[in-house]
């Protein structure tokens, strides 16, 4: 029987999402297996399988799956584990040999493995907007900034598969904000949905400037994406700052590796609206002149509940 | 006749050095072309061209020649072109098709070309430290700051032949200095022999302390190594802060493309026993933890007199 097609997942520290993907990109069957904080990682690799083998069984697929392809924060391409991952308690202090693990609780399915950022821009260069594309940088900007970088249509993994930590390269050198690596200033601590809630928080708390986010108790993102909708100034000048600290970092990711593309993903992507003019004219301002104005600015279109998976499961078309 | 020889070329803005290669790496002949400054392209074409023919003719390898390499400032592996180069007078103000017309001029010898720190990159790989390496950066700190870019054994080139202006992000983004490039900021404006000469001026400027410099006139970074041999405080403090500043950049380029090793290689280079050691602390101070104490800083220990001509000539091989 001819593997026409694939399984996608993708590791969240909330829920992992499943879906069985056929070559065009179709999500044929998706599910959704929830967190158990409390699991080894026997366990939660033991309910990802029986969750896997039941959607292969439903959807009558049995026989026909040519690979699993895995997305999950400190995925290593190469060695297929993920290590000290801290949204992952099963996988925060060690090692865990997850490709391996889940390939044997499958029966034997070739198990292909990488971070999140990574699986994204698999996705979008089969699927999206990066499609025909040789050389781009995915940025997901969510919880946190994460980063894929492809260079002649391969995502590049460096000497030890964790190549594109672009979120942790330093935005703000003096006085930079503390990140969740231990360092400051990074541009993950203030692109980063968390970033843009601090910004507006920070904000409010300097200044009297009246706005809408000052009945908000614990300001989200989602909250000051809201309020720029309304017109709200703070909000919508948070937008603005952000957009600034990106377009200036993506300046001196373009000079690293000339892509032909940026191309954005995640939940602040979905805020296009306002971040969209102050990240490419920061970026084109800061950009070396021979790229000015060349260099497209793009915004991921695949159906937001589908990507993750889509993502992942573009892995398992080169086992 | 087996064609077991290259010539490499090392176009600048002075002068240009070819030389014949063998395929250990020795030079076995070399010379030295001045520059013409009022001479036009093709004039420069056809003079190089005849040193090139001469060299070949004395050491009698005609007919044993697989190809020439050339490394020139701005110069385009994709298109073979060296354009907008301010150094050279004959290429500053458009594109010069240089590898097709060397080509034609010395009878149809294949002409490869690429910028002078991808070249040299090329060379540190095939004969230098770098030998046997997939992954590494190349930093090139001569008048200015050039990078070369190695991912899985190949120059980084990105989507149009540009990639690798690393000596052209921001190290320093709030007043930063006035680059050649037109911006602020840059790397090159701090570590690059012009950026340590501008350093010692700037402080000598602003402090009242002794220093050597002072009986120096117009210090150019040759005078503040010779001063900093001497334990000149002044300068000594100059190429900490240049390693500093080197090294917090290099931290940030290792999470792009994880490389295994950072090469340095160029005049300041030279001055490997002031920076290697604030370069290196700074790298490591500033970098991902998962990298900490992991990347390797490495000198090129190519001979000073071959190395532009190796890494030239090593583009050649592939043709």
């Amino acid at each position: 029987m001819d593997k026409d097609f694939v399984v996608g997942i993708d590791i969240g520290g909330q829920s992992s999402k499943l879906g069985i993907v056929d070559a065009r990109g179709e999500v044929l069957a998706q599910s959704v297996v929830k967190a158990n904080p409390s699991a080894d990682a026997a366990v939660i690799v033991k309910e990802l399988a029986e969750a896997v083998l039941r959607l292969v069984a439903q959807s009558g697929k049995h026989g026909q799956i040519r690979g699993i392809g895995v997305g999950a924060p400190n995925g290593n391409y190469y060695t297929g584990s993920i290590a000290f991952a801290p949204n992952l308690p099963w996988a925060a202090n060690g090692e865990v040999k997850f490709a391996k693990m889940l390939s044997e609780a499958c029966g034997g399915i070739p198990v292909s493995l990488t971070n999140d950022a990574n699986a994204a821009a698999v996705g979008e260069m089969t699927y999206g907007v990066a499609k025909g594309m040789k050389n781009f940088i995915m940025i997901t900007l969510g919880t946190g900034v994460g980063s894929g970088i492809v260079v002649n249509g391969e995502v590049l993994y460096g000497s030890d598969g964790f190549a594109g930590e672009l979120g942790h390269t330093i935005a703000v050198r003096h006085n930079g904000r503390a990140c969740g690596c231990g360092r400051n200033g990074c541009l993950e601590a203030y692109c980063s949905a968390i970033g843009v809630a601090r910004t507006a928080r920070e904000w409010l708390d300097i200044s009297g400037e009246p706005s809408l986010l000052r009945e908000v108790d614990n300001i989200t993102s989602k909250d000051v994406y809201e309020a720029a909708k309304e017109g709200d100034k703070v909000a919508l000048r948070v937008f603005d700052y952000t957009g600034r600290i990106l377009g200036q970092k993506l300046a001196d990711f373009i000079a690293f590796s000339a892509p032909e593309a940026i191309v954005l993903f995640g939940g602040l992507a979905r805020a296009k609206e306002f971040i969209y003019e102050p990240t490419l004219n920061a970026m084109n301002d800061n950009v070396l002149n021979l790229w000015k104005g060349k260099v497209k600015l793009l915004f991921s279109q695949l159906k937001e509940s589908d990507a993750a998976i889509l993502g992942a499961s573009a892995l398992a078309w080169e086992l």
